[in-house]
């Protein structure tokens, strides 16, 4: 029996302006990213998200047609779906937030689906604190790993909520600064001690072009970004890398750290297919055969030949 | 025989403050970060500098004991020593200049010793272009590997010379900001492979806390900076990465791609040790012991079972 992901976050409409080109109105979204991502391995994903009455139907055939299960995504009534719009400065690694539409998300309630009660590994994308929680009060029994992504806006407004929150999590995953901010540290290795001791036994450093680093006790895994080209926009590749690394851990059914050092380069990989377009389009077009051989090529970025190592 | 690793470049003394700590006019300077990291190698190494009258002979003697060779390092009759001042911000990775007393580097017409001009390596540190250039033209024979260390201040005021010594070399070893700089590019990968129709077959992009990266024609070869609980003082950390690169590369008689990526290890190992203490405190230090320890420290940080890969 395959294992059951579930996935709550964001789904929404972006604008995008980066150095590459514009594009209005396309398909977005925390949970959009995740489950694109995650629906590259053999497992069941459920969805728990909301949109408005204007979300494309095509839209919700694209994620359905993945079998990802979409019964815990809310259509709310005369409501619009949220919206972003963003512009990338140069240095794609900067960005401004020119428009926030919250929409139908402003009153979002997760309702998660009883079937999807019972998930082996639960995946909370960047959300309110007190959202996320919502969804895991829910869950009938714990899930083999609880995953949790969140950003700075939630801590400078909401920190006791999002304390809460971290508090009940396996896994936590977050930006190189965010993870200073959140300790007050100032080297990445103490912040994630310091993260460890506020609940989550494993933390994921994302550091965007320059890979993302593992944390569990002593224990430490890198996993450097693909080289590529051109990022012609960064959209979604924190939540595809989330996505992949959850759903490979669902697929290996196991979370031990090997498994997810494992799931780290499958991570990176989303998160390169990703960025080499606009939105979820080069997602959408991942396979098998350029998963895995991207997969290899992360793998050798790293590789001293096995010999070598104890040659002298 | 031992291969012959010479090195170009400043000796200096530093005064430093850091959110750790603050010295006063300790040894510094690029040649001799790079040669104490170079002498954990078993090879000859010759130092192509100048010092003032001023500068300490215990000093001298730290370095002629580790069978660094000074016949090449001119003593100014009543000149002072190169002097460098600089802060660095509660983000260690941001720092001002306070002061810069060039001394008797204002005048330096580099000597490369007869025994020397017949070395397997060249390390040319960061230095005026022109001086770099003058001492690779003294050499007889092209050694194996020249490597050139730049930054942008050379790339701001000296450029047309800067491009001149760049075409002549084997290895360019730059921050990745400066290689965007001196290429105009947006990204590392196309910025590497700029620099390569440049002259360089081999370049090196210096990341600091992210590590470094590798490239030659299609491969790159990713090392990551070890994680350390606190960087105590960046100062030499670029330097005693060359070091231990140009070290290793030397005593392995070796410039295949595959001994660059083992010599890279080696380097990051280097910079690590450098960065925990002021100075070249601890990479005095360094034995064989720690730093073959550190070496596996920062190949296990990468490296997947090797099982793993092929299992499914």
């Amino acid at each position: 029996m395959s294992s059951k992901l579930l996935v709550v976050g964001t789904m929404a409409y972006d604008a995008i302006e980066t150095p590459f080109g514009k594009v209005d109105n396309i398909l977005g979204g925390a949970a959009t990213y995740i489950a694109f991502a995650a629906s590259n391995f053999k497992i069941k994903i459920g969805l728990v998200s909301v949109v408005g009455e204007d979300f494309n139907s095509n839209d919700l055939k694209l994620l359905s047609e993945r079998n990802i299960d979409l019964s815990g995504v809310e259509v709310v009534k005369g409501g619009k779906t949220f919206f972003w719009k963003g512009k990338y400065h140069n240095d794609i690694n900067k960005r401004d937030t020119l428009d926030t539409q919250l929409n139908v998300l402003e009153n979002f309630k997760p309702k998660v689906p009883k079937t999807w009660k019972k998930s082996n590994i639960l995946l909370l994308g960047n959300l309110h604190p007190a959202v996320q929680l919502s969804a895991l009060n829910q869950m009938n029994i714990k899930p083999d790993l609880i995953i949790l992504d969140s950003m700075n806006f939630w801590m400078d407004n909401f920190r006791s909520a999002l304390d809460d929150v971290i508090s009940k999590i396996d896994l936590l995953c977050i930006n190189d600064e965010e993870a200073l901010q959140l300790t007050g540290k100032t080297s990445i290795k103490n912040a994630a001690d310091a993260i460890q001791i506020l609940g989550p036994k494993y933390v994921i450093v994302k550091k965007g072009e320059h890979g993302a680093m593992l944390f569990h006790k002593e224990e430490v895994f890198i996993v450097p970004a693909f080289p590529l080209k051109e990022v012609k926009d960064p959209t979604g590749a924190g939540d595809s890398f989330a996505g992949g690394f959850a759903g490979y851990i669902a697929q290996n059914s196991n979370t031990s750290f090997e498994s997810m050092k494992k799931a780290l380069v499958y991570a990176s990989a989303m998160a390169s297919f990703t960025v080499e377009e606009f939105g979820t389009e080069n997602l959408q077009n991942v396979n098998k055969l350029n998963l895995e051989k991207r997969f290899k090529r992360i793998v050798n970025l790293t590789k001293l030949d096995s010999e070598s190592i104890n040659s002298d």
